[in-house]
C-alpha cells in the first residue's frame, strides 16, 4: 500500500540473518586470487556477482553488467621497470627488487602485478638522489630554501601528506626529472621494519612490500570527461588528455630505500622529515663520503608504463520498490584490486554479498519488498581513478539526478576491530545514529556500536550535545561521483582503528601483494565479528532508507555544518577588503529557519494519516536538498566538482571550499583585484546555492 | 482528491468569459503612457499587477515582487546622440532627427524615449559612409571582395537578417568605426514610405519612426551571468562585461536614411541590397559627385549612452495547486515597452490580465482550484535582453528545475489578424492542438483555430499527415532562460499575418513611438476578437497543464524532430572524416521505442484507476524529459545555452546544433584534427543526451 513504512520485524530478521561465517567464506573466494582491473579474474567476479544476483533463491530481481571502454595504465610485460644505482661509467652497483619478497607462496604468481605508479608516463630518468620528504609544495620549497639542487635529479619521497600524483606535480615545477616513493615503517608499522615483526607474524607490512595506486590527479576515465566511456565515445587523444603525473615515478619497499635513504649525503634534513629506517636521513644530492656508493653515483630510474584501452565491467542488481520503484537507494562498493585485494576491496564486496543475499533471499520468499527500488553496484576499475563509478554517473546522470535517495558506499569494510567510522554528508547522520544505535557492537563490551563509537569519535554537538563525529567525503571512493558530480547524499562506512594504539597512515598492507585472505583472517578481523557489525549497520541504514515512509535524511543536519563553515569564514576573511558578511549570515540564517519549520511540518504530517502525495512531496524535499548544492558554473576547472560545499579545499580551516580556495589565491598573488573578485563571486555562489537550498525546503506553494 | 482531472465545463466556463473588451480596457490602461524599464510608470505598472492579483474578488492566492539590480543602457539626458554629415572643415551640413515626429501628439512627451541602440558604446566616430545591406558576415565580405574600403568608415545597414548587436560586431572586425541602422519601407511597409500611407493613416511606419533595441549579445543582466542580479550579488566590473557592440550604433528612421542613401556614390549595391526609398542604393564609401552632399562630406555620429544600475521588478501570482502545489505550470510576459508599448507587450499583459482575473474569480468564489499550481509572472526589462525572466530562472534555478512542468509566454499576443502561429517543444503540440481545436478562430469562416491556422502555416508529419507547424524557440523573447538555461518545455503564442498579403518583417511600428492603443484598436485588432482568441487558447493550454491527471505533454513528439535532425545531420556530414552514425541512430531508434512504449503504458493506466503514485511517476517522467537534454558542459561559450537541440546554430540546416556547428568550424578551418574531434565530441554529447532521454522514459525500475 501506499503508506508501507519500515517494518521493524523485517529489520531484525535481516540484522540477524546476516552470517559472519558467510561473509568469511565470500571473503575467502573474492581475495583467492589477484583480480586487477580488466584481468580474467576481474571478469570471473563479475559472473560470480552476476550468478549470486540471479540466483533463484537469494538473487535480486534483476541483475546486468554495464561495461566501458576505458584508459588504464599497465607495466610492460616485457620491460620491468627498474630502479637502480650507477656509477659515472654507467654500471649498476644496486637494484631495487622488481617484485615483492614471496613471503606467504601468494606473492609470486603470474597475475600478481608487479608494483608500479600507474598513469606514470615512460621514461628514463637518470641523477643524484636527493631526498624530498612527502613531496609537497611546502617540501620543495624547504630544499630550495636549503640551496639543494633539484634541477634533473631523482627525488625520493614518502607515502603520506599529499596525493600521490601531487609528488610528481610538484617535483615537476623544480626540474626534477623522476620520482621515487616508498612506504616509512614509522608511517605504516608504528616503527617495526624486521622480516619477524612482520606479516605474517603481525599485520605490519614486510620490508619489501610496496604500495601500488593511481597516479591519475581527476576520477574517472581520463579520455571521457563527461561523457560515458562507451566503445563509440568521443575520446581525446591521450596525449591532449589532462592530469596524468610529467614526470616517471616509481614506489619501491623500505627495504630498498633504506639503502638510497641511509647512505646519501648533503645535510642533515629536518626532525620531522626523520623516520624509521634506523639511519639520519639526510637531504642529499648524491650520496654520502663513507657509505656504500660512490659520492657522484646517480639513481636510473626505468618506466615502461603503458596505457590500454580495456573493457571494464560495473555489475548492478536491482530490487524493485513496491511502492515508489522510482526512487533508488544505491549500495556499491568496487570489485577490482590491486593484487589479491583481501581488505581492499573484498571486505567490503564480501559485506555486499551478504546482505544482497539476505535481501534476496527474503524477496524470493514473498517476505518483502522495499517501499523503493535498491539497485547493488559492484563498480570495475576504481583503483585507477574511481572509474566504473564514474562512467555510471554519466551514462545515468539524468535518471540518478531525478531519482536517487541517497548512495551507501562500503569499500573496505574492516581496516581494524575497534570502532564504527562513518563519513558522510549532513542529513545521513541521522538515519546512521538510529541504526548505530540499535545493533551490539562486536566483542564483549556490551555497548551497542553507537555507543563504542562515541568513545572513539566524538564531537560537540551544538544541537545535540556530545555525539560520534561523522567524516566529510572527499575522493577516496566511488561515493565521490555521486555526492561530487551529481549531490547525491552519499555516506562510506566501515570499522576501524583505536587511533592510540596505531598511528599507521592505513592498515600496512593496504595495495601490496600481502593484503589476502589469512592477513584479514588472522591479523584484522579473526571471527569476523567487525564484518558482520558493517554489514548491519550499512543494512540497517539501506533499509530505513528504503522502507521508511518519510525518508530519513535530516536535512536540519546541515545547519550546524552551515554554521561553522560561516563562523570559519568570518574568522579567516573578516573585514578583509571590505567583504561583507552580511548576506552569507542572512543567507545561513534562512536555512536554518526553513530547515527549522520543514521538520515541524513532516512531525506534524507523522502525527495524521498523510496522504501519498503529501508524502512524496515531503520526500522530494528531502531527495532535492543536496542537489541543490550544485552549481555547474562555480569550479570550472574542477573536473566533476560541483557540490558547493564539499569541493576540494586548499586550506587548513573547515568552511566554504571556492571561498576559501578564493582567498589563499589572493593571497598569494599579492592581492590582485581579480583574484578579490573571485572571492566575491565565490561568496555569492555560496550565498545562492543556500537561498535555493532554503526555498527547496519552503511549502511548496510559496514560490 | 488525489484523482482530480480537468473539468471540462470550467474549461468552458473560463472559455466564455474570456472578454474580448475587458482586454481592450487592460490595453488602454497598460499602454497610456510610456512604460521603459525601471521607469516610474513601470513601477506603477507593478503596483497595477500586484493590485490586481490581490484583489478579493478576482485575484490569486498571493502575489509578490522580485528585484534585482540590474545593468540597463539609456542615452546621455544632456548631450542627444547625434548623426550628422559634416564638410571637410567640420560644418554641418545635414542632422538626423533626434527624435520621431509628433504625429499623433504621444511622440512628443518627456517620457518618450528617444531612438537609441541600448548597450552601445559612446563615441564620436566620423568617417565616409558606406552601405552594408544588412550588416552579415556575408555582406561584409561581398563589399571586400568590391575594395570597398571599411576601415573608419561609417556604415548604414537595414534591420534584418542578422541581429542587431550582430551588425556591430561584424562591422568591427573590418575596421568599421560607427554603425547606422535603419528600417527599410521594402522590409517593413510592404514599400509605402509616403506620410499620408502611413499611420495614422494605415498600419504602416511612419518615415520618422524608429526602431530602438538592445544590441546586447547574451542574454540576462549583464554583470551578473549565473547569479542572481540581487543587490549584494558579485557583479562584473562593466569594462569586464562582455556581449556589448564594440563600436557605436544609431539607429534612424527611413527619412533621415532615405537622404544618406539615395546621395550615395561608388558602385551600385547588388540587386538583392536594393530597397524601398525611391532611389538606387549605391555602395559608397562617400557621397556621389551630383547628390546634395560634397564627395568628402563624412557622416558623423555622437553616441552618449550611458550604462545604469537599476531595480528591476518581476511581479508573481500565485494559485496554490489543490493536489500537486509542488508542480507550477508558469505563464508569463514582459511588462516593460520601449515607448507606450501598445503592442509589445501590452497586448499580451492585456491578455494575462483577463487570464488571471477569470481564473481569479473562479477561485475567489470556491468554484475552481487546480490540481497544479499556477503562477502568473510579469517580468521587468525584457527589452533589455529578457533580463527580469533571467534573474528569475537564477533566482529559483533549484526549485524550478525540481518542479517546473511548462511555461506559457505570451509577449506580443497579437501581431495580425490572420492566424494562430505557435512556437514551443515538441511535446507542447499536442495540447495545443487540443486546445486550438476547440475554440472557433474569430471572424466569420466559422472554422475553429486549428483549422484556420493549418490554412496558414503546415507541414506534412510522418506521424499524423497535414498539421499545422509549430516553430522552434529562438531567444526572441522571455521564453529563452526556461528552456535553454532549465530545460523546461515551453512555448510561446501569438495571433498573426497572412504571408501572402503582407511580407512586413514585423508589424511595421515594432519599438517605436507609434506603437499606442490608437495603432491597435484601429488597426492591429479592431474589436479584439484576436486578442480573445490568444487568451482563450493560452487559457486553455494553461488548464489543461495545471488540471489534466496525466499531463498533457507527448514525450513521442519528439520522435519527429530527432528522425528529421538525425537525416539533416547524415546529409551534412556523411562519410565525412570517418564520422560514424551508427550510435547516433541506435540512440534516436531507443529514444522512439521508448517513447513508444511509455505512451501505451500511460494509455494502459487510463483505462483503469491507476493509483495516485503511479500517476505521479509517469507525470515525473513527462516533466523531466526536456531536462535529459541539457548538458552544461555541451557548450561552454554560449552563456544559458545547455539544451542540447535547440542552441543557436549558424548553419541554414535543421538538425542538432552543436553538431552543425562544430561541422561548420570545421569547414572554415581547412579540417583542423582539433576541429574535426569536436564534431565527434559534439555527436558522443547528442548520444549521450538521447539515450539519457530514452533512459527517463523507460519503465521506473529497468535501471
Ligand atoms: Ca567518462
Ligand atoms: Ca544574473
Ligand atoms: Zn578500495
Ligand atoms: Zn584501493
Ligand atoms: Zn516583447
Ligand atoms: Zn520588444
Amino acid at each position: 500500500s501506499a503508506s508501507q513504512d519500515l517494518d521493524l520485524k523485517i529489520l531484525q530478521t535481516v540484522m540477524e540473518q546476516l552470517d559472519a561465517n558467510r561473509i568469511r567464506e565470500n571473503l575467502r573466494e573474492l581475495s583467492k586470487e589477484p583480480h586487477l582491473a580488466t584481468s580474467p579474474r576481474d571478469e570471473a567476479l563479475v559472473q560470480l556477482l552476476l550468478q549470486r544476483w540471479q540466483d533463484p533463491e537469494s538473487g535480486l530481481d534483476s541483475a546486468r553488467t554495464t561495461e566501458y571502454e576505458v584508459l588504464l595504465s599497465f607495466p610492460s610485460g616485457e620491460q620491468p621497470n627498474r630502479v637502480d644505482v650507477v656509477n659515472s661509467t654507467g654500471a649498476v652497483l644496486f637494484s631495487c627488487r622488481q617484485s615483492e619478497e614471496n613471503v606467504t607462496g601468494e606473492q609470486g604468481g603470474p597475475d600478481v602485478v608487479p608494483p608500479y605508479a600507474a598513469y606514470a608516463p615512460p621514461g628514463t630518468p637518470q641523477g643524484p638522489l636527493v631526498y624530498a620528504n612527502q613531496g609537497s609544495e611546502e617540501d620543495f620549497k624547504e630544499l630550495q630554501k636549503e640551496e639543494v639542487k633539484l634541477q634533473d635529479s631523482i627525488v625520493l619521497t614518502r607515502y603520506g601528506g599529499v596525493g600521490r600524483g601531487a609528488k610528481a606535480v610538484n617535483a615537476a615545477k623544480y626540474g626534477v626529472a623522476g620520482v621515487l616513493v616508498y612506504t616509512d615503517p614509522k608511517d605504516i608499522n608504528d616503527g617495526k621494519s624486521l622480516p619477524n615483526e612482520t606479516f605474517p607474524h603481525s599485520w605490519c607490512l614486510p620490508p619489501s612490500g610496496v604500495e601500488r595506486g593511481s597516479y591519475f590527479e581527476y576520477f574517472g576515465d581520463p579520455l571521457t570527461p563527461y561523457l560515458p566511456a562507451t566503445p563509440s565515445s568521443f575520446r581525446l587523444n591521450s596525449d591532449n588528455a589532462s592530469g596524468f603525473p610529467p614526470i616517471p615515478i616509481q614506489p619501491i619497499g623500505f627495504e630498498d630505500a633504506q639503502v638510497l635513504l641511509c647512505n646519501l649525503g648533503g645535510k642533515l634534513a629536518p626532525a620531522n622529515w626523520q623516520g624509521g629506517l634506523g639511519c639520519d636521513y639526510n637531504l642529499g644530492p648524491g650520496f654520502r663520503s663513507n657509505g656504500i656508493f660512490p659520492e657522484d653515483g646517480q639513481v636510473n630510474v626505468s618506466v615502461h608504463n603503458r596505457l590500454e584501452l580495456r573493457n571494464s565491467s560495473n555489475v548492478l542488481g536491482i530490487i524493485r520498490g513496491a511502492v515508489e520503484p522510482d526512487r533508488y537507494v544505491l549500495y556499491g562498493n568496487h570489485r577490482d584490486s590491486w593484487v589479491h585485494g583481501a581488505v581492499d576491496p573484498s571486505t567490503g564486496t564480501a559485506v555486499l554479498l551478504e546482505l544482497s543475499r539476505v535481501l534476496g533471499t527474503l524477496l524470493k520468499k514473498g517476505t518483502w519488498r522495499p517501499r523503493r527500488s535498491i539497485v547493488f553496484a559492484s563498480w570495475g576499475a576504481e583503483e585507477f581513478g574511481l572509474i566504473g563509478s564514474t562512467e555510471f554517473t554519466e551514462e545515468f546522470f539524468s535518471k540518478l539526478q531525478e531519482r536517487a535517495v541517497a548512495y551507501i558506499n562500503v569499500d573496505i569494510s574492516v581496516f581494524a576491530n575497534a570502532t564504527l567510522r562513518v563519513q558522510g554528508t549532513p542529513p545521513i547522520q541521522s538515519v546512521v545514529f538510529s541504526a548505530a544505535k540499535q545493533i551490539s557492537a562486536p566483542g564483549s563490551s556490551g555497548l551497542s556500536i553507537y555507543d563504542n563509537w562515541i568513545r572513539y569519535y566524538n564531537r560537540s554537538s551544538s544541537v545535540y550535545g556530545l555525539v560520534p563525529s561523522v567524516g566529510t567525503l572527499g575522493a577516496g571512493s566511488d561515493y565521490a561521483p555521486f555526492i561530487h558530480f551529481l549531490g547525491i547524499s552519499s555516506m562510506d562506512i566501515a570499522y576501524t582503528y583505536d587511533r592510540s594504539k596505531t598511528s599507521a597512515r592505513i592498515y600496512p598492507t593496504y595495495h601490496t601483494a600481502f593484503d589476502t585472505f589469512d592477513y584479514v583472517d588472522k591479523f584484522l578481523d579473526p571471527g569476523f565479528s567487525s564484518h558482520q557489525a558493517v554489514a548491519r549497520t550499512a543494512g540497517s541504514v539501506l533499509l530505513r532508507l528504503s522502507d521508511s515512509l518519510f525518508l530519513p535524511l535530516n536535512v536540519s543536519d546541515y545547519s550546524e555544518t552551515l554554521r561553522s563553515f560561516l563562523q570559519a569564514a568570518e574568522n579567516l576573511l573578516l573585514e578583509q577588503h571590505n567583504i561583507s558578511f552580511g548576506p552569507l549570515v542572512t543567507a545561513v540564517e534562512k536555512f536554518e529557519g526553513a530547515a527549522t519549520s520543514f521538520n515541524q511540518r513532516i512531525a506534524t504530517l507523522q502525527e495524521g494519516t498523510p496522504d501519498p502525495l503529501q508524502v512524496r512531496m515531503i520526500n522530494d524535499q528531502l531527495m532535492l536538498l543536496e542537489r541543490t548544492f550544485l552549481n555547474s558554473q562555480a569550479f570550472p576547472e574542477e573536473r566533476y566538482y560541483s557540490h558547493v560545499l564539499w569541493a576540494p579545499r586548499t586550506g587548513s580551516v573547515a568552511t566554504f571550499p571556492g571561498l576559501s580556495n578564493a582567498y589563499s589565491q589572493a593571497e598569494n598573488t599579492g592581492h590582485e583585484p581579480a583574484a578579490w573578485a573571485e572571492v566575491q563571486r565565490q561568496l555569492s555562489i555560496v550565498v545562492a546555492a543556500l537561498e535555493g537550498a532554503a526555498a527547496t525546503l519552503r511549502p511548496v506553494a510559496d514560490l
